[in-house]
């Protein structure tokens, strides 16, 4: 059916019947001027939001519509994750393109929905409304953390162990193996990564129950950028050991094929939506082994130091340090690489 | 400046600057994963957004793009002010085309942060990227309201007064003499209302404190269309009196100088950010002259009253009914202008 056809009242009905009625403590949801939730006393409330636009960060020759959907939810929910929070709902702005059918508009949000189930968020409200050119998403979370616990990236110490969740690499990896042509069917888990990326929602409620995390961000935008912001709100140096970031089989597979150098795999690979964090030393020794128990079966592998801000965010690589801000990063590129 | 020359952390770092420091409820703002704030005990969260789309919803030529940044948040704030509510913070996904400049840009948040100043809601958060097409706002807010007090669109009752706030007309009066050729001076309510719309925060909570508000919703689509979902939404009919409906005199003289039916700035005039509520006809009685005391000079206007679903939504012109869904709506049109 035409998006005409179906007219605003027509579209609202059907987004609706598709999120389903809200949790109970969502007051209000989809239908009302903004959607109404109770918080839980001894919680502080999260609140964040995340743009998708068409051709800068998918496009749709290689993005099935039910998996923009997944995605626009899930890189929300993994600024969540790394806070430290629980999901409570999420609102969404679309422009939707006017070549776009109603059932294109149901499949987006198919997709989001069942991203919000599976990690426990409703869909409670939104705006959609027509494009003259791509499609644009924005979707915004509201979450919760108990009082004070919400994880900033400003509370790393000089001397705090830098880590990592899981495996680093898929992002890239995935989008390359979509948009080159190829057998698809050998990288499966970097081509759902790339599209329906699963946020450590988990995995950081682990974190933050059972350990003094000092600073975390999520890896959206690549390991090397997320480093510098941690040490930007910390006012800190760090030093990254270049050898024990722990890029994924695939990662590794893909780059060795392809006659690619793997360290933009380790450090440029956005869309990871693992989580990066510091410890104090004296709680990786527990940490460590426990989270991997706890979590069934997702790694935390220690990737350097938190240093004073005097000595830079550097990497080490071979018996050389590299500095890890643009200039030195490229240079480091040049000599890694080269 | 080019965008590229800021760069990520330099066009961050801009934003922070202008939007200031947060209130104290506000623990984290800008920089961080998300924003975090503590929710008041005894209040419940609201949560909405809106999206502003180039070409669809403004256009460059003729907003200044401190005024986008106005309206941006404006229109927010108004959904707020729908549920009886009090605006906490905004977080924004802006998709700046790649020709902007910093200076472009920081006008689009130096306007949105004067709107968040004027009406006490913190800019705390936000995704700024690149769009290869125009421009695309989407602003998120939270508010709070008293507990189990926001008021919903479903609320109403049969023989409920359907009212509005202030005067109707304004939005599409402004729109139009912005987009024609003439002298704009001599309609400066009508623009100022269609750049930067003041949302009725204040007399929103007046209304809530005092009186028994059953129902309630912003004008933002047009005066019929909001009719409508109250109807809806609460299972209801209509019948609304075309002869009070408060139309402004900048709408009346412009219409009357353009030649055209004053009926379209009556009932489809969007962007007008007045609030359409429903009270029980006894409560009436008291609320119009205390409102209009307390809120200064903002007028309330009683224009019908809400009847039995079977009677339908209906408008009384002369001596007739004419309905208002989409069809009757267009018959009722070509009755009365034609």
């Amino acid at each position: 059916m035409r998006l005409e056809e179906a007219g605003e009242f027509g579209l609202i009905g059907r987004i609706r019947e598709i999120a389903g009625p809200p949790p109970d403590r969502v007051l209000a949801g989809i239908g009302d001027d903004t959607a109404v939730f109770r918080p839980r006393s001894g919680y502080d409330v999260l609140f964040a939001c995340d743009a998708l636009v068409e051709h800068i960060h998918f496009d749709l020759s290689y993005t099935p519509l039910d998996a923009l959907g997944w995605k626009a939810l899930a890189v929300n929910l993994s600024d969540i994750a790394a806070m430290g929070g629980i999901p409570i709902g999420a609102v969404v702005s679309a422009a939707i393109p006017r070549t776009w059918s109603v059932e294109d508009v149901e499949a987006l949000f198919s997709g989001l929905v069942q991203c919000g189930r599976f990690f426990g968020c409703a869909l409670v409200g939104g705006d959609t409304v027509a494009s003259g050119g791509g499609c644009f998403l924005s979707v915004s979370v509201v979450g919760e953390v108990e009082t004070d616990k919400a994880v900033r990236r400003s509370g790393a110490n000089a001397g705090d162990l830098l880590c990592v969740t899981g495996e680093i690499g898929g992002g890239r990896t995935g989008f390359e193996v979509l948009t080159q042509p190829g057998d698809r069917s050998r990288y499966p888990v970097s081509v759902e990564r790339f599209l329906r990326p699963r946020p450590r929602l988990s995995e950081s409620r682990t974190l933050v129950r059972y350990f003094p995390i000092a600073s975390m961000i999520d890896i959206s935008d690549g390991l090397a950028s997320e480093i510098r912001h941690l040490c930007l709100e910390s006012g800190l140096g760090c030093r990254v050991d270049e050898e024990t970031v722990p890029v994924s089989e695939e990662a590794l597979r893909w780059a060795k094929e392809n006659n690619r150098p793997v360290l933009p795999y380790a450090f440029e690979s956005g869309e990871e939506y693992e989580l990066l964090f510091t410890v104090p030393p004296e709680e990786a020794v527990d940490l460590l082994p426990r989270f991997k128990t706890d979590t069934e079966h997702c790694p935390v592998t220690v990737i350097g130091e938190m240093r004073p801000k005097s000595e830079g965010a550097c990497v080490q690589w071979g018996g050389s340090l590299y500095p890890l801000d643009t200039d030195g990063w490229d240079h480091f590129k040049l000599n890694r690489n080269g």
